[in-house]
């Protein structure tokens, strides 16, 4: 019995977490390379959406949209940073939408199958910043889960289920008590990276083992 | 005559704009880097100090330690970034100060010897965060000034002037005009920068003229 290895690669090391909101553009971008740079270093990714609403009513802060200047500086900016890595980008009319039932399909879909529920975040966030749909619909949500080849009325009462509900009622509280404010938000072994802007950082300190 | 070339090396180009408080932790970071990545490309740095807090009046921001979480988690990405850089990095004790002296005593020092004011820029920088020294009032920075050799009272009189005290108001309102919101911020031929973390994209920009 190998119970603490994986796949004779030796022992399975502990996953970088990737906190995010899928009303974060910031954690789209971020979205299209944690995986990429986790995967160079032999680590997993656990994908942690939370409620960064709820966050913000502890912190006092508001969507970065809002803010005078600096929100028509962001969709500048992020438009820029897309061009740059070559990702699509699209700013979604009506932004921000509510993101309650994507989060809590992902916590559904992850515990029957972990692959999918990656590839469910991955599509939510292709079709809300990459085309700008609007995904805040438990319907809207749903049609993705769908057209990944999930049951649409197990899906949709899933998300209703009270376990899920709690879940990311928890998921979240615990990613306020570990200190997360924003989105993107990486934990890698215990150190704190917020920001897409952070991931040249992430990379160096998995590589380095910190500075 | 070549009245608008640069010492045969052809026309001069234009400067990076570089907009600083100087009670901003991420631009004294951004201070040790800016020179260099714009004479790579053959470009002078115009630095411009001015008053943060004023331009936070208007967008109703507060300086970043008064943020629960995201404040404790600055002074730690702080201290990382530097380490990374090789930059020597104190939290001043009582931040965030005053900089009112700092940034009218750079005006004063800028009408006389524009070379002299940034050497004055980076002491004042460098005595804040890289020594946690104490630069609110008149008197430590006339300090930082005259161990360039400035003469103290003539530094002392220049800030209290009339005319330094308009400049800084009208450079902080220019800042304000051109929708700069935030401390390090780059204008690059118009193009915006915010943050010590958009450097790599800046010098991008001035090697490919924009993307």
């Amino acid at each position: 019995m190998k119970t603490s290895e994986n796949n004779c690669r030796g022992p399975m090391r502990p996953p970088i977490e990737f906190y995010f909101d899928f009303a974060s553009p910031y954690a789209y971008l971020a979205s299209h390379r944690i995986d990429t740079i986790a995967a160079k270093h032999g680590r997993p990714v656990a994908w942690r959406p939370f409620m960064l609403g709820i966050v913000f009513k502890t912190t006092g802060a508001q969507p970065l949209v809002t803010y005078p200047l600096k929100g028509p500086y962001a969709a500048r900016d992020l438009a820029r940073s897309a061009r740059l890595s070559g990702v699509p980008f699209v700013f979604p009319p009506g932004f921000p939408h509510a993101t309650l039932a994507a989060a809590r399909g992902f916590y559904w879909l992850e515990g029957k199958d972990e692959v999918l529920a990656r590839r469910f975040a991955k599509a939510v966030f292709n079709a809300y910043f990459g085309e700008g749909r609007d995904v805040s619909g438990a319907e809207a949500v749903a049609a993705i889960a769908a057209a990944l080849g999930v049951d649409r009325t197990a899906f949709e009462a899933g998300i209703q289920s009270p376990a899920i509900k709690e879940r990311l009622k928890s998921e979240t509280e615990g990613a306020l008590a570990k200190g997360i404010f924003g989105s993107p938000f990486f934990l890698v072994d215990g150190e704190p990276f917020w920001g897409a802007d952070r991931l040249d950082q992430v990379e160096r300190w998995l590589a380095n083992g910190g500075w």
